[in-house]
This record gives C-alpha cells, structure tokens and sequence, in this order.
C-alpha cells in the first residue's frame, strides 16, 4: 500500500526543562513520515531551502521515505521555528517562527504520490489542504489535521476541508473550539455531520479517543517518568495510525481501528522520549511489539470473559 | 465485610447550564456511602443539624447505609455548600460555603465502626482524618482524600495523614500539587514513597489512573453526551472502587483492581447523569452490570490474544 503526507518539513530550535536543541530536523510531515514508515510506504511533500542537506535526507531515506516530492528551493531557506516547553510540558511556547519557504508553498503532488491509496493533511493552511484533497480525490482514505489559528481565521475553508476527507485528527481542545462544544462526544458528532465517517481527539497526555458513527474506543498514553520534548508527538500519532490502516485496507473494522490508535499511541510514546527525531529515527519494530503489549497490558480491564458481579441483595 | 466513610453531610445547591437545585442532599460521605452500598455494608460517619430530616436519612436507609454514627446537632445547621459549574463543567466554582455544625466536627466512631475492614478518610481537615485513623488502627484498607486548600493550608499534617493509609485517591492536578511534580508517574510514586501502598489518579473526564509499585491502569471516562452535575463524582468513584475492594478481601491483585477501578468509574458515571445524588439513589445492579461491559468495550485493544504484525522489511 501507499501513503502520501503533506505538509512541513523543518528546522527547529526548542528548548524544555530537560535540554535543547538549536537545530534539529522538524516538521508535521517528517515526525508523520517517521512514524507511518514502520507499517508502509509512505511519500512526503513539502518544501525545503538550500540550507536543507544530505543529512536531513539521510533521515527520511533510512526509512525508505520517498522524498521525490520535496520541493526544493536552493535560494530560499527551510521554514524554521523556535519554541520552548515549561515544566508542565503540555504548552508549546512559540518564540519565532520563520515560514520562509513554506510562505510560498503550493504543492505539486507527482502522479505516484496522486496514486496513493491513503492521504494525509498535515496542519497547514486549509485552502492549501482543500488543493491538495482535489489533486489526490482517487485516495480512498483521507485525514486530516489542524490547529488553533486556522481555526480562529479560516473557519470556513478548514470546515470545507474537513468535509471532504474521512477521519479528523485533532487536539481535543481544537475539537471544541471548532464546534463551540465543551462536550467532547457532541463535538466530535458535530464533525461528524459534516463529513467524516471519524474523529480522532488526541489529548495529550492523557492519550486519545476514537469517535466513530457507532462507538467510542479511548487509550490512555504511555505512562513516562520522563518527556523530554512532547513536539511532534501529535503527528508521530497520526503517522502510526494511518501508516497501519494504510497497511490494511479493506474494512475499517474496530479490530484494525483500535490496532491502529494503539500504534499511533506507541509512536507518540517513543517520539517525546528524547528530542526531535531522535528516538524515532533509531526505533526498532521489537520496541514498538513489546510498548504494543505494554498498552495492551495496562488498558484492559481483564483476560476472562466478564462475569457478573455478586452485589448486595 | 464492611466499609465506614467518614467525611461531610451537606445540603448543596448547585447550578449548571442543565439546571439547578436550591437545596439537595449532598457531602462527600454521602455520595462516597450511596456508590459503595452497592458492593458492601457501609457506615457513614459525619455532622448534621436539625434541619436534616427524615427524608435526608431515607436516602441513606433506603440502601441499607448504616446511619447511626451520624452525630445529629439538633439546634445546629448542616453543612451548606453553594456552587455553580461554567459550560465546560470541569471547575466547580464556590459562591457559599457555611461549615455550621462542621466547623466544631470531632469524630467519634462506634465500636462498631471502629471494627470495620476499610476505612475511607474523604476530603476534610487532614489532622481529623488523622485521629480518626488513629481510632480505627486495625482497618486492614485505609483510603484518603484531599483537596488543593489543605495542600495549601496544612501540608505537614496532610502528609502525615497520608503515610499512614494505603491508597490515596485524589485528582491529579492535586497529587501534582501536594509532591510539585509535574509527571504524574513520578508524583504517584512520591506519594507511595511516604506510605501508601497505590495511588488513584483521578483525572475528571479524562477518566481514571491507578499506580501500583509494579504497574500502572488507565482507565477513560464514560462518554456522556451530558453531563448535568460533577459535583460528588470523585466520592461516587472513591465508593465504587472501595466498596468493591472491601467486599473482595485478600490480595489487592491486579484483576480485583481493575474490576474496582472500573466500578468507581461506572459508579462515577452514573452520578453526574442528574443533579446530586437523584441518579445513584434509583440506580439498579443491572445498569451497572451493563456500563461496567460497556466499559471493557471501549477500552479493550482487543479480544483475540495478540499476534506480532506483519512491519515493512
């Protein structure tokens, strides 16, 4: 099978109370591919400037990621953004953002990368997204991501591109700020309505939850004693999930759809153990078996089918 | 087996977007006391005035809830709590608060209670939880509650109160405040560093977290499309998961655990479904039967053992 991503490739600076980098490989479109490369063959679209090197490929192609559809602008520079995490890590502070190439960006998506069967909107600008869900309409499964500004000043065009994919992977706040629904279930049946046979509400944390038309299925996050640097892990989850549908098409029975968030949980779990690409980049199918059985082990209630409980009369 | 709470009786009139009541039973002893009597016999321990009348003790009756360590005040006045919620119902906002018979609160506990397996310490001043421990040192399970203003206000005596029981069972913005850690993994072990023997996080909609010395469970909340009142779902929870333990004594073991973790969470569920204590006070075994599947439904990975996936060579 086959999965296109679009959306940033990037040099970040960031800085949490347990270290920092000054320049490492970044972006919504490289933390997917990583992710998703483990269960498929995954193709990533996005820009890159001069400064973007033999070494940054290096990462994705270890992987097998196809790059072909990197846009590369050799007098221009690779978006770029510097943020920091407090002691709570669950806030991404932004401190510069420099979109550079990404300011001009309008993907061209090649015919192999038109062809995938399994298409995923990173967070960018939703018109951006809509011309991209037009180029590749033959895709049988598309997902989508987005974030709190496009949100705030491009509600129409984002709902427009939500009605047109099939699974909506969003932060749980985003959730509700989109549908003005402070109850996570109404919200994600309000986005629902306008499209989606599904909604994904990644939560941090506290882990994620499925919204289908006909259950909710929801995973706590690996407990770590130590995060040190929570950036990408939203993606790494949406990489994991769809990389495995991807990798089994057919029905998306809960079977497969619970797989799924397991291994988008699992990739997350290892993204934020060290920073940027690092843990990722050296990350074993071992690994990610045993935290599969680990998640399998700490979320089910028991073993033996359930009997009933013998209560005061 | 049985169970003996001690905590508040109150009247409390709340408001939420769904609605509001002027003036209904409530108190942490009362809605811990209508959640556990499902699963054991249970004492309740607390101060009422004479305006708590015998419809009040009907409530508690009508479960077979033993009333009589109920010290009555007759020219006193119960407890009296005004709050209201904002539409995202996850912070309680006080406009009122009258100790009234509360305020000069010394426990005393019967022979009867003292004799009790399990002793449950809900939210008050942590030097009473600690006398009242003190009287019933041959509990075999003791669990406590707390809140942020004795975080704030008696620390010491909060942590002492805590070395001396077996499971805390609080919320987890309040664990990471009592230890000033923000990983909640690691601030469940610096509370069982002092004492307990398990920590439960209780984590509001985003459900529940038990850690042991050896293993953690994560368990999500029941998605409700409304929620009309959280006031009293942390004791519904408290009550469910040990109400069950006390009527499964022996080995606190992991699947006895889980089953209690999620009977807190059924119990927990069905408690803010109406305004205080209306929905637990008519509920039936065979919905908690049925929400208690539906649990294992929503959480399990899957029911097949599990197999290796087939990754990319």
């Amino acid at each position: 099978m086959s999965l296109v991503v679009v959306g940033s490739i990037a040099f970040d600076a960031v800085r949490t109370p347990f270290g920092e980098r000054e320049r490492m490989l970044g972006g919504s479109a490289v933390h997917f591919s990583l992710a998703a490369a483990f269960f498929t063959d995954v193709r990533v679209v996005g820009p890159v400037g001069g400064d973007f090197g033999e070494d940054e490929y290096a990462v994705l192609q270890d992987r097998r990621i196809n790059t072909d559809d990197i846009e590369r602008v050799p007098d221009g520079r690779t978006f770029f953004w510097r943020g920091h995490y407090e002691y709570d890590l669950n806030t991404a502070h932004t401190d510069d953002t420099q979109l550079n190439v990404f300011g001009d960006f309008q993907p061209k998506l090649s015919a192999e990368s038109i062809a995938c069967r399994t298409l995923f909107l990173a967070n960018i600008q939703p018109d951006l997204q809509r011309e991209v869900r037009a180029q590749c309409k033959g895709a049988e499964l598309a997902g989508l991501d987005s974030m709190n500004l496009w949100i705030e000043t491009e509600r129409d065009s984002l709902m427009r591109a939500i009605s047109g994919i099939d699974i909506a992977l969003m932060n749980d706040a985003e959730l509700r700020m989109l549908t003005e629904e402070p109850n996570l279930l109404r919200a994600a049946r309000a986005v629902m309505a306008v499209g989606p046979r599904m909604v994904v509400a990644k939560q941090g944390e506290y882990g994620a939850a499925l919204f289908t038309g006909e259950s909710v299925f929801a995973l706590p996050s690996y407990p770590l004693e130590t995060v040190v640097d929570p950036t990408g892990a939203g993606d790494s989850f949406a990489g994991g999930f769809l990389g495995y549908l991807d990798a089994h098409p057919g029905e998306l029975d809960d079977r497969t759809l619970r797989r799924a968030m397991t291994y988008g949980s699992v990739l997350a779990s290892f993204n934020v153990e060290e920073f940027g690409t690092e843990r990722v980049s050296r990350l074993t199918t071992d690994e990610i078996n045993r935290r599969f059985e680990e998640f399998r082990e700490m979320t089910q209630i028991e073993t033996v089918p359930v009997e009933q409980d013998v209560f005061q009369s």
